[in-house]
């Protein structure tokens, strides 16, 4: 088993979607995550940065999933970073309401000293700069670093982006980010640009049409799980970030053939986590139904041909 | 090994694609469904008409892939069916700049005597009142018939539609077409409705996003093989349809369990069919390449997980 450290924003979130809309609850990258990783039962830390306002009985749920917040900081007279969207009719794309950053303008995050020797590092979507300094506080190399990142540091922070990107093994990012990052419509030589500009993993999130690994001449495809009904899609991303960090920490095993499998853990917990509003669902998960749901995914995706 | 019967267009098409252009050139539904399903080696015949303007060498390039083409009428003085078409940039949808219908407007399908009796039927996309006119005129009641169609027979000619959808085994469409079939969005949802309409098989073409299989509560998904550039999707969802038909004629299994094999034969072929312009990669494919790319699809879909 890897120790895992997360770093990422842990939040407050107000979402509206066709079925209905909620006050300010639990949101944030890091949260998402964490939760997710949380089912593996690892040794994992969430570095990350929240106001006087954030209730504790968030910072409670977090603990009691065994996650370490000691790398939590709180700022007292401060604000928690608020985000608040609305989803289309489609629940593929969504406006942007509110950003408050408040707290996190000022974010310098600080690895716990217990997980300066953690193995394997999830750098939830921030700031590139911020994801370089975690990277730079780790004691000892890191077995497996991995990196979520979204268009919007594409837009306004590219050069600090590709100095993230070029020191990181694995990236996680959309198709139509790979698509800006790269110039390249087809996803296959996106995802060979991007090998070239560091990660020897490269992983394209396509939302409800599932997610490709790549590696070298390598590529491994797992769709998400076709559902009756997205009821919020917040938080989707992550948790497959979240699953596949997760798995390789309580694995132990880094090897291609293993992602697969991190990636169909991370497609599975995804597929949870768009069923209730924001981290209702992944809260009160228990393992028991995630079992159940990876063999769902294997009736969906195995099968047992004969060359004729 | 089943028989297998093939009612669709033949017909000439011109294309544009951001990668060059086409004169007139061999096409239609029947055409790439034949191509796909001779790959079996099986008792196939198709069923269609042409004008006299329509080459010897393209009869002679289906009969010398062992295709019975007594059942295709050439109307000396008329003229072949003719479509033409632009891509857009991303492929993914085109503009019809051409249909001339032709001899196809008084298209009265003729199934051979020695076909009346084929287990499996398979209507390539045409108006409902033909494909019904070919189940009529089957003598023993096939094994499987599969149905093609597209949004066009739901805008003009539904009530016929909803007739020949109610007296089939299968059928094939796309995700926007099953949206508008049933008023569902979600896949599952419109899946389910189109079962009451008659199939018990439902397999919904996503185009690059895949495909996906569904028989009451069960559900397989097949990618499509990400592809460093797609050269002409034009035939792809009728070569898909020709594997998936030919493989069950071979295989003579049609049970879900070897549908998904079917499905992913037809996805395996779909993604020669797009290299090229029009029929050219589909005449000169070997069981070899085909062998290699189930292979391919087999690296990029199957895991080995532990629970844990």
């Amino acid at each position: 088993m890897s120790k895992l450290v997360i770093v990422g924003t842990v939040a407050f979130d107000a979402i509206e979607t066709p079925f209905g809309k909620t006050d300010k609850i639990l949101g944030g990258a890091a949260t998402y995550i964490g939760l997710s990783a949380s089912q593996f039962q690892i040794d994992a830390a969430i570095v990350s940065i929240v106001g006087g306002d954030f209730p504790q009985k968030h910072l409670d749920l977090i603990t009691d999933k065994n996650i370490d917040i000691s790398g939590i900081e709180i700022v007292k007279e401060g604000k928690t970073f608020f985000w608040s969207g609305k989803y289309h009719n489609d629940m593929n794309s969504r406006d942007t309401l509110t950003t408050e950053l408040n707290v996190l303008a000022d974010f310098n995050p600080i690895v716990p000293k217990d997980y300066k020797d953690a193995e394997i590092v999830m750098l939830g979507n921030l700031h590139p700069i911020v994801q370089l300094s975690v990277i730079e506080q780790m004691e000892t190399k890191p077995k497996l670093v991995i990196l979520d990142t979204m268009n919007f540091w594409m837009d306004c922070a590219l050069d600090d982006l590709h100095k993230v990107i070029s020191k990181v093994d694995v990236i996680t990012i959309n198709d139509e980010e790979a698509r800006q990052l790269t110039g390249e419509y087809s996803l296959v030589v996106a995802a060979r640009k991007i090998h070239t500009m560091g990660p020897k993993y490269v992983v394209i999130k396509k939302g409800e049409h599932g997610a490709l690994l790549f590696h070298d001449d390598n590529v491994f495809f797992a769709p998400a799980l076709p559902l009756e009904e997205v009821f919020d899609p917040t938080g989707a991303g992550d948790t497959f970030a979240g699953g596949f960090a997760g798995y390789l920490a309580k694995s132990d095993d880094i090897s291609f053939e293993n992602m697969k499998n991190a990636v169909i853990y991370g497609s599975t917990l995804a597929s949870f986590c768009v069923e209730k509003f924001g981290t209702e669902r992944m809260k009160k998960l228990s393992s028991d139904e995630v079992h159940k749901r990876l063999l769902q995914f294997k009736q969906l995706t195995q099968f047992e041909i004969e060359l004729i």
